[in-house]
């Protein structure tokens, strides 16, 4: 494992930095961002994942998400993953559509040509990037918690629910919750897993829990003026599977808010308080 | 007057709104944020003036300077001008630098040809913008304070020293102090003002206080690892003139903290919360 520097700032008393290293499970350098609270010697401290929408990298957040102060004041270590392969030879969208390959790599693994090649994000964010993050980081990976926005949000909700044991608490802004039944998750899990919609349950929130996966609680925060509600987010069919499954599901819709970082960041800070409380 | 609304989003129960309008002072159209907290039907709050630094159009600070949440919680209006007229026809500098020209407009009403015909932003700032936003905000102009960053603190300490009774509090994030004295100022003021160095120096807050200009209160916050501490900023020269003018001056020097939006951002809610208690 090797780890490039490409930043590092000092911001709330910490260390905003931002990362580069070889991925073997995308086939491509990766670009990442952590921040670490400041912190006693030899102290570890737990680790926050937020996963991006569509069109960010680390960056978006990084700079828009406000979630600094929180993580200083709740001594959390923040991590900010891209949201797809990218570089020489990774295959795009034919027509260069905002909504599936740079940018959108909807955390699965594709085993579809010419996707398989490098689009796995699944196990960049779910095996490569926690081995990287403990090695190099302050970080007890025994405290893990996971959050995320729109196609981020879908990947905290299935990673989360994946990964029971290992997720002390996963919440989302504007999730992606069934992407088998919305057209941006029709189009990328079509084209990245192939057209049999038994292979997408195991990356759709919605049909992980239909099929048993549970969870104590989840939060979710949603604006009703998010242009994409409607059409593509779909709370209420995650409030329908919570409520069927018995999952103590906390689905905050707020007024006038839309889809943006200016939604995200509003919020940032109780998600971050509600993370902090059930990481100890 | 008229003024177009470019972009509006709630954010902390306010609206972060983005503006333009043509511009009498500066020739051009000319954009503009403001961040209007939530507040009572016909009520007015006070205003806080935030002027940026160089190469930073509204869209800087507005994005990463995190204050949205401090100006809900002591409602405060928060309005975030660009650095320089731009658009058709108007002079850059000749090689293109970032320090002069475009993004660098100084806060100063230009002589010099051909800089004189649109780099009048000591009269947009002070006289053009400020009727504007009385105009079309819940703006109580009886209550403004004014901060700014790098060339913006300049802007926001010379804007402030000249208008005692306009402005409640003046604060500034790493601020060039004396122009005069460095590089970047006697460039800029040299190519906008001419050679007359006695021209330039109500335009510079050390030689206005040594002139006779006084605040009760001054708040300063600035980087130690600031890459431009030393050649560019110079608080050893505020620091003096405050004390020989009997200018209480609140000097925080931050170790570790650097010239970037991390810096302004993790301090912004104390200069805003300082600001908050002197408009009552």
């Amino acid at each position: 494992m090797n780890l490039e520097q490409i930043s590092a700032a000092t911001a709330f008393d910490g260390v905003q930095g931002v990362y580069r290293h070889r991925s073997a499970a995308t086939g491509t350098d990766m670009t990442f961002s952590v921040f670490v609270p400041a912190h006693a010697e030899g102290e570890r401290l737990p680790v926050v994942w937020y996963l991006s929408g569509l069109t960010c990298t680390h960056a978006n957040v990084t700079e828009k998400g406000e979630y600094r102060r929180a993580c200083a004041e709740h001594r959390l270590i923040f991590v900010a993953p891209d949201t797809s392969p990218r570089g020489e030879g990774v295959p795009d969208d034919p027509a260069g559509a905002y909504d599936f390959g740079l940018g959108a790599g909807f955390y699965v693994d594709a085993t579809q040509e010419p996707w398989s090649a490098y689009y796995r994000m699944w196990t960049y964010v779910t095996e490569e990037l926690p081995a990287l993050v403990g090695a190099f980081f302050p970080a007890d990976m025994a405290r893990q918690s996971i959050l995320g926005h729109s196609m981020g949000g879908h990947g905290a909700l299935t990673i989360g629910l994946a990964h029971p044991d290992r997720f002390r608490a996963v919440s989302a802004f504007a999730p992606i919750v069934a992407p088998s039944q919305v057209p941006w998750g029709e189009k990328a899990l079509g084209n990245y897993l192939g057209p049999d919609r038994m292979l997408w349950r195991s990356h759709d929130a919605v049909a992980l829990i239909e099929d048993g996966a549970r969870l104590p609680a989840l939060l979710v925060d949603q604006g009703e003026a998010d242009q994409f509600l409607e059409q593509e987010l779909r709370p209420d069919l995650l409030r329908k599977a919570c409520d069927a499954a018995g999952i103590d599901l906390m689905l905050n819709l707020r007024p006038g808010y839309d889809h943006s970082y200016y939604f995200v960041s509003t919020f940032m800070a109780d998600h971050l308080a509600w993370h902090a409380a059930r990481l100890g």
